[in-house]
């Protein structure tokens, strides 16, 4: 008797079969007397070939008219969804992200969620109703369509596990939880039974693609406890929750690969103040998201000068590379080394925080594994090295063994 | 500088291409200043494929769910339309049709228009911009998502042009307007100038399907002249307007024949109060609709019997004829014949008022032709005779020439 909110990707609500999947596994939960709100996606193909029309008529396409034309792919999951339930004899309305109550601010195509007025959910399933609201979409105080960007289905989820005080948020995907590691390139990667947010956070903006990590930071900033477990079988999947004093008996928690980084070197940058504010505000100015910054001390006999590395998403790299570029005069570096040739590997535990030595175990690892290190960088709870893109997976597999083996 | 609503079915927003000619047909009326209202139809095939995806989950899929999941296709057009609009730099903004205003009542799929509060639309004229909505759609004072049925899009647009008392109201379809007769039969049928709502409604109802009766009926009432034309050209159309007194210097506006039309006829019925009450009473509760009924005087040497005949859409005989069988016993006729072998061919004009002799000069005209009279029907400016299937055609031709050659 327990309320629960769950969610199903577009993959699990692809075609007409896959939606009556969905709804026998959602007739269990009513079956058994639980009270559901089901979040769907769009069906899986739906989003792209809308973005293709708007794209085929304009190469830039309004925000605001993408949301409009966006937010049908959901609204036709949650009709279908709900028809499905019918056909099971299962009393079920849908509604729309507008209807479910969902407000968000005004910024089309990546609008934040403002408030949630849950009383049309409450009232449906007072009244014994599955209830099935559109992820992804909302709606602004004005009554404008928004969406809220990539991952936003599982943001609908969890702000409305939050909204209703649900007993149990389930994230539906097509894997059955968060591993160990990549189990298409680690093997004996296993699966995880419990993670807190910020190991969950980590691995998400490691590249370990579960879960975009907006969604990630609001259940943990209002405490909601969720599960990712698959569609395709009955196994319990992983929790994600604030760490517990017990986790951190476990110093690693996963390894993760990030494939898509590229690294900017600029050689000999004179070294005195303002130089990388500089430079990071034109980048920033550019909207190329820098991840890893790395500064040596400053070496050579005459002015002193360092050499400023830093990595950027795979596809900002010659954006990025324009930016400097265009500085050189101004800041006067020796040269630039681009290359996207590189991978990130890391290493992510709460217990890190209490166990010393990590970084170094991982250290000997790669060197023994003949993996140079080119840039290092490390937080509480992560360690992270830039390798060579060549060497990641057999680097990937050696750590995992290392750690988790 | 007129304030205009435009109406583009489902073939002309058939894909982004044909999008753009609608953009760029608006772009012609906007660059000389007038206002544009644009009511747009779900993309040609789109809300077939719904309907079969639903009944795909489900045979008989619930009224609501139907009327959310067919929303999406009007909503993908919209935004398609304004982002068309856009890259021709013109200010464009969709609309729902919950957003437009539109209120309606509950009866979900064949809901009716209760009132448009147009202060959006207006606010978004007097910023410059092309108002595009939703054709086909509303939403009642609970904010449920509901559809108006069959030719729903037309009845948008002719409501939008009521409640925002535009100049102009223009349909735009695939024909270039309202012919004396199907060209596709009638080589020599010519395109009609004007027309009035009267006559408009007796050749939507007998088959000429330019337009859904509901759509002109509402027309009628709120006095919207409109046009129906082509988009696929830039020829004038046909004008649809309250009859003014030169119109009935024409007799006979159009001809038009009804192939969808199917015969019952009782034979030796007992002639006594209440039989053709209970008879109608029973299709009517099966909702068989009837159209043309024929009594005959009552005949025979004993208790005094008559021949009852009706017609009844094609796709309704089946039903028609359970609903008659099941009778029998209790009203106790000779036997039944049914036949779906006929065509209902109907002369129309507001002239006939005025004028005499037209159905005489067209029974001649059949008869000359050797094409035999089954039932007859007239109103105050239409004739109808049903005929013999084969025959149609021919006698088509031959009473469009006898009038309007």
């Amino acid at each position: 008797m327990s309320l629960i909110v769950q969610k199903y990707g577009g993959t699990s609500v692809a075609n007409p079969d896959r939606i009556r999947n969905v709804a026998a596994r959602v007739a269990k939960y009513h079956a058994q007397g639980d009270r559901v709100v089901v979040v769907v996606s769009a069906m899986s193909g739906v989003t792209d070939n809308l973005i293709r029309m708007a794209k085929e008529i304009m190469a830039l396409p309004s925000d605001r008219e993408m949301d409009v034309l966006l937010a049908t792919g959901e609204q036709t999951t949650i009709a279908l969804t709900a028809i499905a339930l019918h056909s099971l004899k299962i009393p079920a309305v849908s509604l729309t992200g507008a209807q479910a109550g969902i407000v968000t601010d005004g910024v089309h195509t990546k609008a934040r969620i403002q408030n949630i007025t849950p009383k049309k959910i409450h009232e449906l399933l007072n009244q014994g109703n599955v209830v099935i609201v559109a992820g992804f979409q909302g709606q602004t105080q004005e009554g404008q369509v928004t969406t809220l960007g990539r991952g936003g289905s599982d943001l609908t989820a969890i702000a409305l596990a939050a909204a209703i005080k649900a007993d149990l948020c389930q994230i539906y995907t097509d894997v059955d939880g968060v591993y160990t590691a990549d189990p298409r390139i680690v093997p004996d990667a296993k699966k995880l039974d419990v993670i807190s947010y910020d190991e969950m956070l980590e691995l998400a903006s490691l590249g370990a693609k579960v879960m975009q990590s907006r969604s990630v930071e609001f259940a943990k900033k209002f405490g909601v406890v969720f599960e990712v477990r698959s569609s395709l079988n009955e196994h319990p999947g992983t929790i994600v929750k604030e760490e517990t004093k017990n986790m951190e008996d476990v110093v690693v928690r996963g390894v993760s690969l990030d494939k898509n980084q590229a690294k900017v070197t600029l050689v000999a940058v004179p070294d005195k103040p303002g130089i990388a504010a500089r430079v990071f505000k034109g980048l920033a100015d550019a909207n190329v998201n820098v991840d890893m910054i790395v500064q040596n001390i400053s070496h050579g006999a005459g002015a002193p000068a360092t050499d400023l590395s830093f990595t950027v998403d795979k596809p900002d790299l010659l954006k990025a590379q324009k930016v400097i570029d265009g500085l050189k005069t101004e800041i006067g570096f020796g040269k630039v080394i681009a290359t996207d040739n590189i991978g990130k590997l890391s290493l992510v535990g709460v217990g890190m925080k209490s166990h010393t030595g990590v970084a170094a175990k991982m250290f000997e690892t790669l060197a023994r594994e003949g993996v140079n290190i080119d840039m290092i960088s490390t937080s509480e709870i992560k360690v992270s090295v830039i390798i060579d893109l060549s060497k990641g997976e057999h680097a990937m597999k050696a750590v995992h063994a290392a750690f988790l083996g």
